[in-house]
């Protein structure tokens, strides 16, 4: 419980209708996307930079915990305030964008959704390629907090290579500038990419300058099927090695194709899908969309269907995003993974995976990006049942260890928060941790941005 | 002086060859690029990261101030011994790089050249895009020390985007591995791109997981002449704004190109130049540069030699390749500035370049990278005139001023090291200082590593 003339004072900031207190949350406020659940003391919600920092300078004085929260699509726990205290809401902060279109960047407020952006974007002719599958929702503070990433990152990179500058407020409550409005700037530490994927425990994101690219002239998009995942994620990679650079390869088994038909209602196809898009010039989307053709079906026995039309394009990109929501009303209990390995080791690690989920009886889908070598094994329980719950848990550790040892990382976009900090020791090693904390102890001195996430210690 | 029992301690660790006392040092090893000089007590070749570490902890032992050192080819005095103690050099860590063409990465330790690496990549089909202009000696340690780049990064980014793991040795002698073998990883801090860019001020490099791309299938380049360098600059940016994507958009002005012609005895013709090169597929390099040719022709007026032949092409990047060098002999006194702005604004930084140079009286010639906003202006003096000198200072002060005025950055790829190190808080503000001064502080308590370097406290 926060003492009352500390939500007065914050209240003095922000104003009385933009502070929750205990009984006045709503319940959304809770939990992430993906269950993960803890009651703050008060929500607040700030309008602007100042307002931010001033609410931060308030915690900062008496050690409160702040946790950040943008539009909580996140799965792993990161949005939730595991340690009570304030969550600190991004939504108010979503003034429209200032596009520099000259200079190929925009400023942007966090709490702007993704999919705003990029349609803002697109009319100005310009082009963000992050795309979280959770794009219609997910935030831009968020995605940055995350260092998300979407279907696109093989030909375009993750969300860090378009940070070019960040605003945020300091554990201390101050404002902090860094980074810079060019693509080349080589001043001091790159602080910036520093606090990009920092999940919230470095600060709170007030502004951001967002890198742009020309808006691709064309797009040429295909759909390979095939009898298992492991060959279709093989071929995605042989396409990669053959010198293609498509800007999507998203592979999704036939348990995820069936499910997400199902809950879009649309027929999407059967087998295990390759979805295969190219954007550049309209020659080169030709060319290369011919020749992943050849090489799929010579190659790797794929049924191709090319040069699909914009609405077969649209329902199958519908049926992507819609994968994990699709298994959530499957079944009871979804644990997602977000493993990535070298390209090469994709097929023997979805082989792994499904020797671990067979070894200890769990049901398991599988959907990934075969460009960036990420791939989503989600294992599948019924509900109550606590033996289950038990070998669903040893699956994930057994995943997390086969991950390591074929030089993978145990998570390629969706961050480490609550879910996968027990992990992170076994990638980064315990000089990496003890790198980690000591920066984490200078920047934050009280710790109080976002407690208990990222950061894991075990029990004696 | 190092005490005799250290210098005892560090050849058994490196062997007697690889540990030069204070009279047997070359004097190479005093100076870099530009001429920044310093003495060190000794300097010291490890053969691989074991023995670096075993120098490095006795270093910290001792408090010695360790100085990492590349080739040698920096120019803001990065790579010299500024506080004494020893010269830590990666000359004899080059073994051959191993390539994983299947995953697009390498793995190369810091005293291979960046021009070698580039050809060894090739023969593999593979390409690595950052180019510095010294490539045919600079290393991949100072490369990625530095956060260097050359004359690609508007298409492809500088070296930090191509950094995917690194090995270090730790101010205190230990090793750290930290980031990744894929593109995608989000598994604690980005601590990799923190040290990418630290000048050696966070440890020693001891090898690098560098990402590749597939090699470009063709090349169409164009030569480009006009009256100034001004309109040369806002030539090139246009066509980033028209949605061209060049790989190369070199520009210097009248005075450079008749230097280099010159020095390297070959004509490469007269005026401003702006050397524009498009890397894709043959179709998309034919169109660009057909695009291009127009645009440049019709807008701005230039004379236009599109599709230039390889002879022609190899001149050409001959020549601006030698630039400096041909202006280092031109003048006793050469001052290369390295500041970027966004595109938009490169015409008028290069006019007020031009006024703060008649000011204050000072022979100027210019160079740069249009696509990544980035220009070099160079102050030319002649020898022995102290009031030259101090005009020459004071035109550097005044353009740092003008970049930070114009929403830019004082060093674009050159680093801070001594020579910018006054004017990085113009940049970056007191609390950005502050931050990076902490995760110093945290990092390297003894700040063993490369003082005197980025870092810069006024005197009372």
């Amino acid at each position: 419980m926060l003492d009352a003339s500390i939500l007065k004072a914050m209240e003095s900031v922000v104003g009385g209708g933009n502070i929750l207190g205990a009984r006045d949350i709503p319940a959304r406020y809770f939990h992430d996307a993906a269950g993960w659940k803890s009651e703050p003391d008060a929500v607040v919600r700030p309008r602007n930079a100042e307002e931010a920092a001033g609410i931060v300078a308030l915690a900062y004085e008496n050690s409160i915990p702040v946790t950040p929260r943008g539009a909580g699509t996140g799965l792993y726990g990161g949005c939730v305030a595991a340690s009570g205290g304030i969550v600190l809401c991004t939504e108010r902060m979503n003034a429209r964008p200032r596009f520099h279109k000259e200079d190929l960047y925009a400023e942007v407020e966090p709490g702007v959704v993704n999919g705003d952006f990029r349609k803002m974007a697109e009319a100005e002719g310009l082009f963000y390629p992050p795309d979280p599958a959770s794009l219609g929702t997910c935030t831009i503070g968020g995605n940055i907090a995350e260092c998300a990433d979407g279907l696109r990152s093989h030909k375009y990179g993750t969300t860090r290579r378009y940070v070019l500058g960040l605003e945020v407020v300091t554990p201390e409550g101050r404002l902090l500038r860094m980074g810079a409005r060019t693509v080349k700037s080589v001043a001091g530490y790159d602080i910036t990419r520093l606090w990009v994927g920092s999940e919230g425990t470095l600060g709170f994101i007030t502004s951001a300058v967002l890198r742009l690219l020309p808006l691709p002239q064309a797009r040429t998009a295909l759909a390979a099927s095939f009898s298992d995942a492991g060959t279709a994620l093989e071929a995605g990679a042989a396409l990669v090695t053959d010198g293609l650079i498509p800007s999507m390869l998203e592979v999704m088994d036939a348990a995820c194709r069936r499910a997400a038909s199902a809950h879009i209602g649309k027929d999407i196809g059967e087998g295990a899908l390759l979805f295969v898009e190219f954007e550049d010039m309209q020659s080169v989307c030709r060319e290369s969309a011919e020749r992943a053709s050849r090489l799929l079906g010579d190659e790797y026995g794929a049924v191709v269907r090319g040069d699909i039309s914009g609405a077969e394009r649209a329902r199958l990109l519908q049926g992507r995003r819609s994968v994990l929501p699709a298994l959530w009303t499957l079944k009871p209990v979804v644990i997602l993974e977000d493993l990535t390995v070298p390209r090469s080791k994709l097929k023997n690690m979805s082989a792994e995976i499904e020797k671990i989920a067979a070894r200890n009886g769990i049901e398991i889908a599988l959907f990934g990006h075969a460009g960036g070598g990420n791939i989503h094994p989600a294992f599948l329980g019924g509900a109550g049942d606590g033996d289950e719950m038990i070998r669903m848990r040893q699956a994930v550790a057994e995943t997390a260890q086969a991950c390591a040892e074929m030089d993978g990382s145990v998570s390629g976009m969706h961050g480490i928060g609550l879910d996968k900090a027990p992990y992170l020791k076994l990638e980064i090693g315990q000089s990496g941790y003890e790198v980690i904390k000591s920066l984490k102890a200078s920047l934050d001195p009280r710790a109080i941005m976002n407690p208990g996430k990222l950061f894991y210690e075990e029990r004696e």
